[in-house]
């Protein structure tokens, strides 16, 4: 398979899929869910499970009514008895991704982690992937964790690998490029999780996420830009190309989500990876494409 | 005074101030660093004091015999006793800036940082600001600490605060709007900078940094984009139009310097603070335009 370079490229590969997915969509009650559920069925790109949360938006009542088979919609009294019965339609079978319409993220998380109910499995890591394609850079790029762990533990930061070494493959890398993103190039005590890339670097040469190339401690620029890291003297099969970016924290995940969304006009993509099945929890302020685009990355 | 909008209007405002200031540079001999010196004579910027390491640039030696009455010219045996030398005259309050040329940042640090011969006064908080020219922001954004203090106590956030609104003030921002960064608005006992930042806006209301607006924690996109801080139904005077942020973190203060100038095209300047004088120490990947708008910075 080509990579898929951009989000067009993502939506037409979505579009080619022999099989659609199935997604169930909690409270269908906004201009952005609107959108996003009319282009995925004008354009074939999954199925819809809408489960709405006592009221419910007109263009997703007119949707179920003109494609009976590929929408379901069904209400709920509110949106916390719409999120557990979406997050029960995934569990049984019925649904393949769950995604958040207008309701709050604390709402529809409290269903997502409900420990005899949700969707996160004992002893299993929940993290956040983000998709940037960003204006110059010729190529999607993946990081974590922007949203759910604050300071990443080994463990964390091994699930968090394995999870986005995933999503590249399946937009076609066959050899991530992984870059393991510091201030500074130096191990060093004082940053505790430089020391747990070193020993992320010897899984990764022991195999433990297949073929992938890993390097750093680095810093963005020298992970996405050749020429700074020939400027500091880097040169590593991933500097100046990585796929995806490793954060040391959530605040610095964070921060490139919105730095490059405000000021390089970036699109964005993301999604909850660990549960049973991905959960799009796009924020407020993430436009409606942006919205479409983690849908459709949760699908593939 | 109108506010400095850009690296231009800094530039153009220092040429027009009565008194240059005098810049001693350690180690003049690269081509980022001639493009330096031969700009800051040309156009009347700053006089200097060369400080060379053994070798020295024939830009700079020329430079010397043209302008003796602008530029001084001295040469010691090695790097580190350049800097030496350098620190001396700022001490003796013959040169009113330091700034790094051919050598490395440790080695210069050493002779700033030194407890008997150095610029950093006992009890004095070291910290780097930083000032980004962003295409489509419209003003100067400064931002801390990228570079330096790597988690910012109480005592260290009130610094760079201080050092910040000072640096806001010179660029003609009488009323500096300080934005502290998080990733949520959530003040929070798992973030325990943000219970700092509840302390730091009882401080700022209380005059601590004479007449200033701060807000937060917000995201940088709340920060700089009234849009998506009205979406977040999050409106302070802040939001929106930010003249600095206070980053958690060094690592998150780094990732926004290196997403905005790769991937925003965006320009950038920065000294280190808490010292007797600044301290210019731009870093190899740094452009040469970078370290004249940081000696201009400087020079303010």
């Amino acid at each position: 398979m080509t990579p898929i370079k951009d989000f067009n490229d993502l939506i037409n590969h979505l579009r080619l899929l022999p099989q659609r997915k199935r997604v169930a969509l909690v409270c269908p009650d906004d201009s952005h869910t609107d959108y996003v559920i009319t282009r995925v069925i004008a354009e074939g790109l999954a199925d819809l499970l809408l489960v709405a949360g006592g009221k419910c938006s007109s263009v997703a009542v007119e949707l179920a009514k003109d494609y009976p088979d590929r929408v379901a919609l069904v209400v709920e009294p509110n949106a916390d008895s719409a999120a557990r019965r979406a997050v029960a339609a995934v569990r049984a079978g019925n649904a393949d991704v769950l995604m958040k319409g207008t309701i709050n993220t604390d709402n529809l998380l409290r269903a997502v982690l409900d420990k005899e109910c949700g969707l996160l499995e004992k002893g299993c890591v929940l993290s956040h992937i983000s998709v940037a394609q960003i204006p110059g850079y010729g190529r999607l790029i993946l990081f974590s964790d922007a949203a759910v762990i604050p300071r990443p533990t080994e463990e964390q930061f091994e699930a968090i690998v394995g999870y986005g070494t995933d999503v590249c493959r399946r937009i076609g890398i066959e050899q991530p490029k992984v870059a393991l993103i510091h201030c500074t190039e130096k191990v060093n005590e004082k940053f505790p999780h430089t020391l747990y890339y070193d020993s992320l670097k010897r899984k990764a040469a022991a195999g433990l996420w297949g073929d992938i190339l890993m390097g750093g401690p680095m810093d963005v620029k020298t992970a996405c830009d050749a020429e700074s890291g020939e400027l500091k003297g880097i040169v590593t099969p991933v500097t100046g190309c990585a796929d995806m970016m490793v954060f040391p924290n959530i605040e610095s995940g964070n921060v490139f989500y919105k730095a490059v969304s405000l000021f390089a006009r970036a699109e964005m993509a993301g999604m909850l990876c660990g549960t049973v099945a991905p959960v799009v929890v796009a924020s407020r302020a993430d436009t409606g494409d942006s919205k479409l685009y983690s849908l459709a990355l949760a699908c593939l």
